[in-house]
């Protein structure tokens, strides 16, 4: 079988990673400048597909890490109830791979119209993105060719985490940044637990993906991958949002996929993971956590323990192989999934 | 088989409409009135499961009829994380029926700390939440004893409809809302339609629930519904997030439930039907627009054409009657969910 362009892609992300570092560490300064001196009322992103899911990331950074208050656009109240929101004195920020997401677009130029700060965050050079926003952000992903995101996604979370460092303000805010490629390097080693296991999954027809914090946008990225590689339906939810009614769905041998990196939110993952193999739910569990992974039906372990904030760059990452390998496994050609264009026209 | 108490307060739902809009509408007009006052920096929702989805609308119904801008509060971020985020001259709106999620009233009174502007919306009176914010609006729809909320869900849609209207400032918008009571009462007529196509769903497994712009609400809760009550992995999408990758899952005979308000969405809304049902997707669809109901594998015909912004408070009801029936076909008490209790405690 030839190695799908997917694969090849996930195996850029360090490359990808230590390159929008390097290139883009000035630019970035300097919007956060920029930001700074206004005193921003709030945050907007606005995105689409696997670029909203680094909104999300963005969301709980801002918030999180920076104290900002974040909103993440409904765009169609732009593009398709035509409603102008009162946006003067915030910062709107686009997030699109290709950089031509028409109805992103339209929400930045109607913001940007307003007295909003814009800024596109996009790995093409020279897209409609870079001429709409007023600053941008260019990652350093090389053409992207499979159909499922990858290495744009990780450098789209890169360029929030180093956004977010930069608005910290402290000189050595991007130390942190810098052992990310290293990092992402080692997490690639997952690549041969998750062909062991991904046949495992050959006939599974829906899931569910937990995780919760900074790991939201990781579970919401997961279900899209599988989604879209595999047709199932993966479901993401945050573990309070699954407590508080989705749970009764998980019954004996109901495969529930769990991002549980080390941090805050660890105590009550585990608690939760304990409470699901108790009752003989297939747990699936992601983590550098002896504790959470002994609990597990089946563990993933983590080759690296990055701080919370950042660990959802290297937790998709096993995420991606299964989409992949599954789909190998099922006989789906990953890059080439039905129904589906690279580039999706919304309004 | 005995009348489960869900059904029992699907059918309370007029008069609860009625008691809410009567006896509140001074308290919402004073509320308006001390915001439109501060001139808001923006509103944040804070809210967990089906309260969480009347927050989604709430999103909706103050950008797109308001303009004012809002956020969906990540409540871990307070919770768990323990960081405040800058909220000073903000609203910040708490929503649960029981009015004791401890997380929601952690952030209130986080907020309240900060100086925004807190608001509670709750079923029970003299609950924790009215103590915690600075004021409340009590809904009226009388004690909710099924597991399944459903009159407290449109009760607290309506609560943000007469907010949206008081905030508007023209003295006659609370007009449209006057019809509520009478149309909730006809809507209730697609039960008859409900009981004909329940059982045909006995067996399913999974499905996926789409809709967009305001009634993207409605869609989440109706995966609610289905999730609680029937183990079923019902998975909820705008529209233009479906098309984003997900619509890879909808080859032949995956069923797909669709809530087509007339309205601004209804064009793309339709399209999308034709293209799936073409493709022969069982496509589920609830509208009063023959066009829709034409292109559907199985049709239920709304008896009301609300105005599309309060289109939520209809369009979800013939999901809690499918919620129910599929329920009881499938030999589940609505009313006693396995692993579920009323009043989640999460933090």
């Amino acid at each position: 079988m030839k190695t799908p362009t997917m694969l090849k892609e996930i195996h850029q992300q360090p490359a990808a990673l230590e390159k929008t570092l390097r290139l883009e560490e000035k630019n970035v300064r300097r919007i956060a400048r920029r930001i700074l001196d206004m005193g921003p009322r709030f945050i907007m992103l606005a995105a689409r597909g696997t670029s909203d899911n680094a909104a999300t990331y963005a969301k709980y950074l801002f918030e999180g890490a920076n104290g900002i208050p974040c909103n993440l656009a409904a765009p169609s109240i732009t593009t398709v109830y035509k409603k102008d929101i009162d946006l003067k004195g915030s910062v709107v920020i686009g997030i699109s791979q290709s950089g031509e997401g028409t109805d992103i677009n339209e929400v930045l130029s109607r913001a940007r119209a307003q007295g909003a700060f814009t800024v596109g965050i996009t790995n093409t050079a020279g897209s409609a993105i870079t001429q709409v926003a007023e600053a941008s952000i260019r990652l350093r992903a090389g053409a992207e060719n499979a159909l499922a995101a990858t290495k744009t996604y990780t450098a789209q979370l890169l360029a929030i985490a180093m956004l977010s460092a930069a608005l910290n303000g402290a000189r050595n805010s991007f130390d942190r940044l810098a052992s990310i490629p290293h990092q992402m390097q080692k997490t690639l080693e997952t690549e041969a637990r998750i062909l062991e296991i991904a046949a495992r999954y050959r006939y599974m027809q829906h899931c569910v993906i937990i995780g919760r914090g900074y790991n939201y946008c990781t579970v919401r990225e997961a279900a899209l991958k599988l989604m879209e590689t595999n047709y199932v339906v993966a479901q993401p939810f945050s573990t309070a949002d699954f407590m508080h009614g989705p749970i009764a769905m998980a019954g004996e041998g109901f495969p529930v996929f769990v991002a549980a990196a080390p941090g805050r939110m660890a105590q009550g993952v585990n608690r939760l993971i304990a409470d699901l193999s108790a009752r003989r739910v297939e747990t699936v569990v992601v983590s550098s956590d002896k504790a959470a992974l002994d609990r597990a039906a089946i563990a993933i372990p983590m080759p690296v323990t990055p701080d919370e904030p950042i660990s959802p760059l290297f937790y998709i990452v096993p995420f991606q192989f299964l989409a992949c390998f599954i789909s190998q496994s099922r006989g789906i050609d990953p890059d080439n999934p039905r129904f589906l264009k690279k580039v999706t026209k919304t309004v």
